[in-house]
């Protein structure tokens, strides 16, 4: 387990040597690939072997190297959402090495850098699939990337593994200048928080953005919206995120939003703000602290209700939005901006075996900012 | 007391001769204007005289037809909101025929019918007030109609009373086809739902609009949105008003929003609603009629905070927003667009002695869909 080095850089020819020789005999399936899953309500993570398909002509079969540790990971794991389906494979935020192409496959050849974030197929037919929308989450046939059926009846499994297969169309193109373990987390937390900037015009140079709640996703609203010019106030429950906020994430501003006297003093400045809670919290002074036709988004889904501050919204003619991760095109926009502009993850890499305590730990908030687990360098050499 | 007929038309000699002589002697202040005002918050309304201003260079003299009774009146009327300051005449619903203009007023001239609204001044320089913006009813210095202060700090009066003196910027041209009384609440209730149709995008032919509540709001938003070429859906609590919602407004579909398979039906059609009721109510299964993208407006305001539907806005990209009436620009917009379309609002005709009743029976909904107080007929004539 080490912070990440922003000087580290793995080659290709050192990740696919270690990936040379098959994990397990490949006549015995379902075994043609390893992992960690959850086999019950515990949540509790332990090698799984499983059958990944063979690579079809739109396929892109990625070698992982490392995967990020999202929130929804632990929510699936333990069956919060009530949907699991058991063994399951956690992980959406995918980055690694292409090491086999099918046929029909232009975009990608073998050693190129891909990854996959929290889709992995669409019916490609409906509006929401199509141009000019592109926005494949919205899609009804949408299949995620692990804990959900394919067309054909398969389970999905995540990137908590060593190999995924996925088509073409679902794969995308990372950064060549950004080490590939701060560049998991934007297929999740950094598409989650660009996608509502970018919907909901909140992406111009100048214009005043809260972000609130300094987590995976908060941090990297913060960078991100740095990146496109904002002008950012971090707004958070204590001031023990200050110094971090303002010198290492490099915030504009931080506001304690139990401080009365400093929401009234901040009141109707911001033109937006990312909302990245996801437990209960009070959005009255967040609606406060917008212009007129402020708009507060939410990214994070509290599991009760929020109360609506209804007098502010009207008076404002305010919005409360929510926003869902972002459709593929998007998600390569951001990561071609993110590229741009050097935005990586604030990360801590972990070796697989870790993972149980480090769900423990994300439970706690215990991590600065995204935990991104070594696939290439643990799953094999001593994660099962 | 009358429902409005459609082919009623008041003629300015007719009207002109009702106000020949000044109601009271003008050497007598603070007499030159008569009027209905509430003396305390038991919102009991009784005769009242007082003064208006001269009229200056900028400024337009209305001889009040009629004015329409908005719930906010009686809001204010009874110190529901804290802030009445009595005795205290309220209606900003006013529709007349101009009899004095100042010597810079280039748009109207005595004989022309005139409205006022909401707003009778704002400060005029700041972003909210200038073009390209023009939305006076954000300035921080927006003066209301009634139950507010002037710069020069005298207490605004509504236009339940025989006149009112107006700034020209403050003045509405009304379309001369319509009868003078059934467009009194287009200066507020049409205006309130025009506008977020307007703003929110919510105005192109053959889009989806549900309207919640049928009453003064919502009677206005399925006129103004058939106008527009929407397709509309009123969603109530029952089907008491189904019959008049589709066969006389001409609404194209009727949802009962507690009948769970008829919502469950509609999930996902709609492309926005205008939400204009102020009790306490559920947001859920108005979201849930939202398309991805849907757009949810509050006009009303309830009292106490509304439960937000996290997940479903989330997961749609739904936004829930609020409106505030609309700038003077696209008032005058709004009165145009309903002169092109023949829109009124369906109102009931009464003389102001009628309005401690009139109060009462819009408590209990009692009313289709709007008082409108006939000043001419009745306040001079047997309303002191």
């Amino acid at each position: 387990m080490a912070v990440s080095s922003p000087g580290l850089e793995i080659s290709f020819a050192d990740f696919a040597g270690m990936f040379s020789k098959p994990a397990t005999a490949r006549s015995d399936p379902p075994t043609n690939c390893i992992g960690y899953a959850a086999r019950d309500s515990t949540g509790v993570l332990s090698p799984f072997t499983f059958d990944r398909r063979p690579v079809g002509p739109k396929d892109v079969r990625i070698q992982i190297a490392h995967v990020g540790i999202c929130h929804s990971d632990l929510h699936s794991a333990k069956n919060e959402w009530g949907s699991s389906l058991y063994p399951l494979v956690p992980g959406h935020e995918i980055v690694g090495i292409v090491t086999e192409v099918g046929s029909e496959v232009t975009s990608f050849k073998p050693g190129d850098r891909a990854g996959v974030g929290c889709m992995v197929d669409s019916c490609g037919a409906c509006d929401m699939c199509k141009a000019p929308r592109c926005e494949e989450q919205f899609c009804s046939k949408c299949v995620l990337t692990f804990n959900s059926l394919m067309p054909d009846g398969t389970l999905t499994q995540g990137g908590y593994s060593s190999h995924i297969v996925v088509t073409e169309k679902f794969v995308l193109r990372l950064p060549e200048n950004l080490p590939l373990e701060v560049t998991a987390p934007l297929l999740c937390a950094g598409i989650t928080v660009y996608s509502p900037m970018k919907h909901f015009g909140l992406d111009k140079p100048g214009m005043k953005l809260g972000v609130v709640g300094l987590g995976g996703l908060g941090h990297m609203a913060v960078k991100i919206a740095k990146g496109m010019g904002l002008h950012v106030t971090v707004i958070s429950t204590s001031e023990s995120k200050k110094e971090e906020a303002l010198n290492v994430l490099k915030a504009d501003e931080f506001l304690v939003s139990k401080d009365e006297a400093a929401v009234k003093a901040a009141f109707g400045s911001l033109h937006g703000i990312i909302d990245t809670v996801s437990a209960q919290h009070d959005l009255a002074p967040l609606v406060g602290l917008l212009q007129v036709d402020g708009k507060l988004v939410l990214v994070g889904v509290p599991d009760k209700p929020l109360q609506l501050p209804n007098a502010a919204i009207v008076f404002k003619r305010a919005t409360v939005g929510g926003s869902l991760i972002g459709g593929i095109r998007q998600t390569q926009e951001m990561l071609d901006f993110c590229g741009q502009h050097g935005i990586g993850a604030s990360i801590e890499k972990i070796p697989i075996d870790y993972v149980n305590t480090a769900y423990e730990r994300m439970l706690r908030s215990d991590v600065r900012y995204r935990f991104v687990i070594d696939i290439q360098g643990s799953l094999i050499n001593g994660g099962q």
